[in-house]
């Protein structure tokens, strides 16, 4: 088949030209002049996109080694932590936190819904002698397509003590989230998301009240201990070998991401949610996600009955070369899932809806051909 | 300055276009069948550089979390562990497993010097009960520029039930390592050095008999457990998100190793040692390892007195762009470092030698331009 791949996961994302050709420049002494500057260049631009002033560590590792960081570094073995799960991913750092000997408290919600932060400001409420170190929260689920409102959260946690940790390794940068304003003690992002450079590279940002927290931890730790990786920024290092390439790239990424300005990329997502959701309701599909917490970087659509997510994906591969995401767990085969997160375009969209439509009609589900794209159409024209 | 850098450090080393190509390419699903296709290749090719057809576990990480997924993974809490070291990169494998809860005891060596075997097994001798449940050891020690033979260290464990764990991170695949016939039981390694490709991803070897200890290990571990690795491994895929662009540089790597050969690489790099210790022999230096157990990977310089090593670096990196490594902690300012390691050509290590003779005698140095130079250029002319 000729042409590019179309690939629309929740990650990993497009590269653009720009990053991959930044990314191919040659290797640098790691402990000289010029890496300095790289990566105090890049922990400055990762500053702003996180809407904070406090520390960033950046890991050679992907999300998931981040979030481990974020485990080690701010939670004791034997701490009690309230981990807020809506999917995979809140279930993920949920075992991570609890590999590393907190006792965990899980919170959950159904899948495809959002946190209520009511239920969790009744849990902390209960927490009379304030027990619970910590609150984990996934800002973007990229199991369901769902996004937690985290200045309602950090509302809901109000002055219990707690470190508000927040995984928001999909949704930094699509999905709104000021770390210092909303006072979150706690986040972690990954490079392959909205960033869009290749996965490999990971970020953990905290505040000094969890650098307090961290200076009394008590878990073992070397690759992650964000203390050598502080004693080593002030030198313009990191403590190993940094991986530099994705570093080029993450360079010239922040560049482009501030050149189109922050708050247009979060506009932009927000149409690309907006016209995705629009084509498919029109097409008589059911969304895992309601409308009002639908995630700006994905949208899971639960397949027609009897035919399957699965079956639709594979055909869309083979006639299109176009890649979506399958269901994750008990959601496998139940839904499919469009990326819509990083450097994708509205055309982009349009042909994966305008391909997605003779999908289901040959996989058996009764379509009127054009009938969704041009809900697309009309809201792309509007805007 | 025009012209590319000269990067001689003992990694990150140069990267061949060939492999700078390869990870431009465009990103894949990491659950996907062309992605499968790509890890199932490079853990393959992995396994025929390091001599094994035991298991390989590729991590998005640096080699240092491939030697922090060593400890957690084959030593458990309370565990006694032997620790040889002959430089800072012994002295961190030790930190780590003192980090994760190990007895360590170290077994120290003068740096410059390789492990003395006869040492190391009157020590363990003394380990009646042999409580002693693993040997650390540093294959090549970046930081003197010496290699350990480790036929002959495993030939000194000999019977005794400790596992020998390996660093092998700057020396695999420049300096000989046979990881079955020598029965090394664990190995390290990383990507940014005789891998010719950028930092960012390391290998952790092992076999059946540190498998077998692993599925009894205590240590807390998610990022780096061998056991999800080796689950997921199975499906084509890894546990979390894998750093795509490094795995497409690693296989075009791999084959560009393939085809020169194994044995080849091997030789090409000990022919770098010869030619670089014989002409700065003749320029009067003394080098910090001795004959017979200098590193094919770099070489260690004592800089004259009076001058100091930085210096040096220093005129080379302003006058000529070419970038050197310093001595590491106590060796800073005394030793500088050539490294010889991975796509590097006769060429550019005589190009480098003649600028050394001109940095030299520019620092103060009394030397005779051409003349160590030309040693390197009979060596050559001999091969």
């Amino acid at each position: 088949m000729i042409g590019e791949q179309y690939l629309l996961l929740p990650g990993p994302t497009p590269v653009p030209e720009r990053v991959v050709r930044a990314m191919s420049r040659p290797m640098v002494n790691h402990r000289g002049s010029e890496f300095k500057e790289i990566l105090i260049n890049v922990t400055e631009g990762i500053k702003q996109v996180y809407h904070t002033e406090h520390q960033v560590i950046i890991y050679p590792a992907s999300g998931t080694g981040a979030l481990e960081a974020a485990a080690v570094n701010f939670i004791s073995p034997g701490d009690k932590v309230l981990a807020v799960s809506i999917g995979v991913f809140g279930d993920r750092f949920a075992t991570i936190a609890r590999e590393f000997g907190a006792q965990v408290e899980k919170l959950d919600f159904p899948w495809g819904e959002p946190t209520d932060p009511q239920v969790l400001r009744e849990r902390l409420a209960q927490d009379i002698k304030q027990e619970i170190k910590a609150v984990l929260i996934t800002h973007n689920e990229t199991s369901t397509g769902v996004f937690n409102d985290l200045a309602a959260i950090r509302a809901a946690v109000g002055e219990h003590p707690a470190l508000l940790m927040v995984d928001a390794v999909s949704g930094l940068a699509a999905v709104a989230l000021k770390m210092d304003e909303w006072k979150l003690d706690v986040v972690v992002s990954g490079s392959q998301k909205a960033f869009m450079i290749p996965p490999g590279l990971s970020f953990l940002a905290f505040n000094d009240r969890a650098l307090r927290i961290h200076q009394e931890n008590k878990n073992h730790k070397y690759y992650w201990d964000v203390s050598a990786g502080l004693k080593y920024l002030e030198k313009g290092q990191n403590p190993y070998t940094p991986a530099i390439s994705l570093y080029y790239g993450l360079e010239e990424a922040l560049k482009m991401m501030l050149e189109e300005g922050l708050d247009n990329i979060l506009i932009r997502h927000q149409n690309y949610r907006e016209m995705v959701r629009a084509a498919l309701k029109e097409m008589g599909l059911n969304l895992l996600a309601a409308d009002g917490y639908a995630s700006p970087a994905l949208t899971s659509v639960i397949a027609p009955q009897g035919i399957g997510g699965n079956k639709i994906r594979q055909y869309m591969r083979e006639r299109f070369n176009i890649v979506l995401a399958g269901g994750q767990q008990k959601l496998d085969d139940v839904i499919f899932r469009i990326g819509h997160l990083g450097y994708v375009r509205e055309l982009d969209l349009l042909a994966v809806l305008a391909a997605l439509e003779i999908a289901l009609l040959n996989c058996g589900y009764p379509i009127e051909l054009g009938k969704g794209l041009k809900k697309a159409q009309e809201y792309i024209s509007s805007i």
